[in-house]
C-alpha cells in the first residue's frame, strides 16, 4: 500500500496540527488518527476522527450531567451489564470514521451493513486508479468440499500459478482497455460511467465510512468471524484492534459475550442441563439437526 | 431477457393459483404479479408482492377502523396534502416486494439507498450466469465536455465498434477463466468467492428488493431524474409504471411535486418576487452562481 | 375494550369483502384480519394487513423465481439454519400492519424501536377520549427490592386502594380540566396541542405500527421477554399469537433461538465445558461477577 | 432552569479539562460544550460533543486523503452545491451528541425522528422530578379557527388565569400522589414503573440525543419552521444556533435552501412561467386547490 508522497504529504500536514479540546480525547485514538493501517495488497483502513471513550457510554446511560464520581471499576461493570443485557442505545454514543481502500467485492459485502454513513469514490466523475487485489498464495484457497461457502486448503503448483496468472493478466487487459476507452489522448472517448463497467471486482475503490460502536460491534461479529470470507475479515481484524485502543472496556465485553460467546437454543440448552446430570446425550436423543449438533460440540467439547 | 423454460414454468405456476383475500387489493397489480418487465438486454423487474393500495395511506393518517366514508376525492386531496406537507408516514404504510435482474454497477448504485430490504443471489455460493450487460448502440454515450458526470453524443463508427469489441471480448474471456477457475471439470477448483472477483461490473445480478412507498419514492425521484446515469433510469422508469397502476393518486401526487416540482433556494423566490414586479434579473445581479442561475433558468424559462 | 357502534360496522364492513388475489395468503391471518384481540383495560392489537410466509422468507433466500420444487420440511430446515446464523436479511421479506390501542406510557417504550412504520393518532389535531389504563389487582406490584426495575408481589389493602383511587382520581380531574380547557362550549378555548399536555400517561393512545419480520421477531424477544414491563409484554404475547398462525415454522425458529435461547460469553461456555469436564466451579472460581453467575445458574440449574 | 449545585460543578469539572487533539476542532463549538442553553421554564440544550467541521464535508465528498489544497471558497460553493442537488451523504459525515432536558408530550413529537441516538432518563428505575412546563402568557394560546392544527392568540383574563391553575394544580396533585405511591417513607410503595403513568405529559424528561448533520437538518427543517408546535420550535431554534457556530457554511447552505427555500409543484412552476409570460393566474385558471394557492400566494406575493 504505498501512498503517493502528495497523498503522505496531506496526512503528515493533518498530523502536523494539534488543536486544544474540552472533548472526550482518547491518548490511544490520537496514535492512530490519520495514519493507514495496511490491510490486504493495496488497502488499508484509516482512522480519520472519533467521537467519544468508554465514560461516554456510562454518562449516556446514566443521563449524567458530567463524567459522574463513579469508579472506572464500575463504569467497567455497568459496560458488562450493558452489553449482556443487549442495552445496545449506550453503545450508539460513541461514533466513528474511517477511510478505507478496498477491492470492490469487498465493498459490496461490507456495504450490506445498512447502518452506517458512506461517501464512496465515484467512477462516474473520476478515473479509477490501476490497482487490483492479487492474492497471496496462502490466501489462494480452493472451494471447501464440506461448505458450499467455504474454503478449502491454498491451492499450490501449476493450478495456483494459472490462476495468478489469469487475475493479473484479466486486470490488466480490462484496465488497458479501460483507459484507451475513455480515451485520455485527445478523443472524445466513451463516458466514464459506462467505461467502468470493463473493470473486474478485484480493483479497489475507496470510501470514507462512519458508525456508531454498536453497529461497528455487530458489524465486527460477523466480519472477524471464522466463517466470514477472508478478504474481509482481515479489514475487521485491523478494525479490532483500533476499537481496542479507542474503548477498551467496551471491547472487553464485546469480545467476552459476542466473539468469544455463542447463542445456544432452548435444544442446546436442554441438552446441557441433561449433560451435566450425567445423561450422555447424541445428536440423535438431542433433538439437534446433524449441522446443529456439530456446531454444538465443536461449542463445548 | 430470454428466462429459462423452468423459470417460465414457475412463474405460470405462481400465476395459475388464485387466493381469497380481505386485504386491500389492487387489480392493476394483480395483473403484474410476478410477471418480468424487461429492462436493459438481460434485466428484468418482477413484482412478487405488494401491500397497501392509496385508501391504506389515508386510512393510516386517519389512524381510522375501517375505510372511512370519506370519497374517493376527499382521499386525492389529503394524499395530495400529505405529499405537499411532507407528512411521509402515511406513505410508509404501502410496500412493494420486486425481484430485480440488474448489473453489478447498477447494483452498487441502487444499494446506497438503505432504507430497504435486501437479498442479493451469493456469488459466495453459486456460480453466476454468463450475461453481461453490452450497450445498445444509442446508449454508447460519450463523456460529457460541460460535466464530470454526465453524458454527450453517442459514440459512432470505428470508436463505438472498438469499445463494444472490447466490451464483449473482455467479458467472455474473463467469464472463460472464471469457469476454469472454479473447475468444474474434476479439478478441485479456486473458492467461489474469490474467482467472482474476475468478473467485471456489467455481469448481472439479481436480487429481491422490498422497499415502503416513500423511499421507493425517494430512489425515484433520484434514479428516474434526468441526471441519473441511463443504466438505473431504465429501471425506475419501469418502476414507475408500476407504482402509477398501485396507488395511481399518490403517484399523481408524486409527479406533481417531486418529479416535476422543484426545490427553489431562498434566493431564487425572491427573484421571481422582483421578476413579477417587472424588475430584470441578470445571474449578476440575482445572487446565485452561474450554475445555479443556469439551473434557474432551466425551471423557469 | 368496548369498540362503539361505527367501528364495529367499519370492521364488519372490511371483514365482508373479499378479494381475489395471486399474492401469498395465509388462511390463518385472514382469521385475524380488522379483528381486535382485547390487550389490558381498553386496549387492542389488529392485523390490518400482511405480507409473505414461510416461504417467501426461503424464496428470498435463494432468490428464486417461484417456490421452488424444494418441500416443506426443507423450507424448514433452512428457516431453522438462518436464523441460527444470524441471515436476519430474508425475514425482513415478510411485512405486517398493526393497529393497536396503548396507555401512553407503554407507547413510549414501544416507540424506542425505531425500524418500523408509525401513524400516531394526533393530539394536536383532535381530541383525546377519556379512557385510561387502571391497572388490575393483581398488575398492581410493589418495587422489586432487589432489582431497580423491578416488581416485586402485588399491594394490597388499603394500600392497593388508596393507588387506584389516586390513579381514577387524579386521570378523571385531568380528564375534566382537558376537556374544559379546550372549551367545547362555545369559547375559544386552549390549543388541543397544548392542553393535551394535562393528561397523565395512562391515557390510551393508538397507531398504526408496520413492521418487517426480523425487526418484530427482535421486538418481541426483548418485550416478550419475563423482564419486560407486564403492561408491554402482554401485547407482546398478543402479537406473538399472531406471529405463530403466520409464519409457523418462523416462529418456531425463533422460539427455539431466541425466546428460549441465550447468549452465553466466553467465560461461560468456558465454565460449561470445566464442568462437562467433571470439575465444580463456584462464583469464585467462574471468573463472572455475582450478577452474572446468578444468570448462569439460572439457565443451566 | 436553575441546575443544581452538584450538577453545575460537575459541568465546571468538564470545562476545567483541556485536551490534545488532532481531530477537526471548532473553536465556536468548544464554547458551547457542556454549558446548557435555557429553553422555555426548566428545560436546556447542551452540546455533550461534536465531530467534523464544514472541511469534514468536502473531503468525504472528495475522498480525500488530507484537507485538500482547496480554499475556503472552493469549499463552500461544493456545499452550496451538495445541498442544492440532495446529495446528502457528506453531511451524515458531521456529528453531534446533546443533552436535553423537555417536556414528554414534546420528547413524544421529538423521538419520531427515527435516524438518531437516544439514551433517555429512565423513569423504570429512577425517580422524576417535580418539574412541569407551565407556559408563559403569551404561550397560552387558543385554538386556531381556521387550522385544526395550529394556535390563535394568546387566552386572556380569567380563562388564563384558569388554565394556569388547572395546569399547575392538576400537576401538583399527580405529582404528589407520585411521591406518595412510591412510597419513600417505609412502605414498599408500588413500583416506579407503574407509578409514572400517573404523571402528565408536561413533566420534565431528559435524555442523551445524537444525530448527524444531514438528518439534524432535516429535523429542524420540520421543527424550526412556522408551522411547528412552538414548544418543539424554541428547541429547534436553540439547536440552530449552534450548528449556525459549528458548520457556518453548510448551515448558510441549509438556511438558503431548505428553511427559506420552497419546493414548487410543477403546477406551481408552471403558473410561473405563465405570470413571467404577462398573464393573470388566478386561482381558478392555476390548476390548484384553494389551500394550495394561498400556499403560492404566500410564496411569491
Amino acid at each position: 500500500m504505498p501512498l503517493e508522497p502528495d497523498q503522505l504529504a496531506e496526512i503528515e500536514a493533518l498530523r502536523g496540527e494539534t488543536y486544544q479540546t474540552l472533548r472526550a480525547t482518547v491518548p490511544g485514538m490520537e496514535k492512530h488518527l490519520y495514519t493507514p493501517l495496511s490491510v490486504l495488497d493495496h488497502g488499508f483502513v484509516r482512522v480519520i476522527d472519533y467521537m467519544g471513550d468508554d465514560s461516554a457510554i456510562t454518562q449516556a446511560a446514566r443521563v449524567s450531567y458530567g463524567k459522574g464520581t463513579k469508579s472506572v471499576q464500575n463504569d467497567e461493570g455497568l459496560i458488562r451489564y450493558l452489553m449482556r443485557h443487549w442495552h445496545s442505545t449506550p453503545f450508539e454514543m460513541c461514533e466513528i470514521k474511517l477511510h478505507v481502500k478496498l477491492p470492490v467485492f469487498v465493498a459490496r459485502q461490507w456495504i450490506r451493513h445498512r447502518t452506517a454513513n458512506v461517501n464512496e469514490y465515484s467512477a462516474r466523475y473520476s478515473i479509477l486508479d490501476r490497482e487490483f487485489y492479487i492474492p497471496a498464495p496462502n490466501a489462494l484457497a480452493a472451494q471447501s468440499v464440506v461448505n458450499n461457502q467455504g474454503r478449502g486448503e491454498a491451492l499450490s503448483g501449476e493450478e495456483a500459478e494459472r490462476v495468478l496468472r489469469y487475475l493479473r493478466d484479466d486486470a490488466m487487459r480490462c484496465y488497458d482497455h479501460y483507459e484507451e476507452m475513455i480515451g485520455q489522448g485527445g478523443q472524445q472517448g466513451l463516458a466514464r460511467e459506462l467505461a467502468r463497467m470493463n473493470l473486474p471486482a478485484n480493483i479497489y475503490t475507496q470510501w470514507y465510512w462512519k458508525v456508531d460502536l454498536h453497529n461497528l460491534f455487530h458489524f465486527l461479529r460477523l466480519r472477524a468471524d471464522a466463517h466470514a470470507q477472508y478478504e474481509i475479515r482481515v479489514y475487521a481484524d485491523a478494525i479490532c484492534e483500533v476499537v481496542r485502543d479507542w474503548v477498551p472496556a467496551a471491547y472487553g465485553a464485546f469480545e467476552n459475550y459476542r466473539m468469544g460467546g455463542a447463542n445456544l437454543s432452548a435444544t442446546a440448552l436442554d441438552c446441557i442441563r441433561r449433560m451435566l446430570k450425567g445423561e450422555t446425550v447424541t445428536q440423535e436423543t438431542s433433538g439437534m439437526s446433524k449441522g446443529e449438533w456439530r456446531e454444538f460440540e465443536g461449542l463445548i467439547g
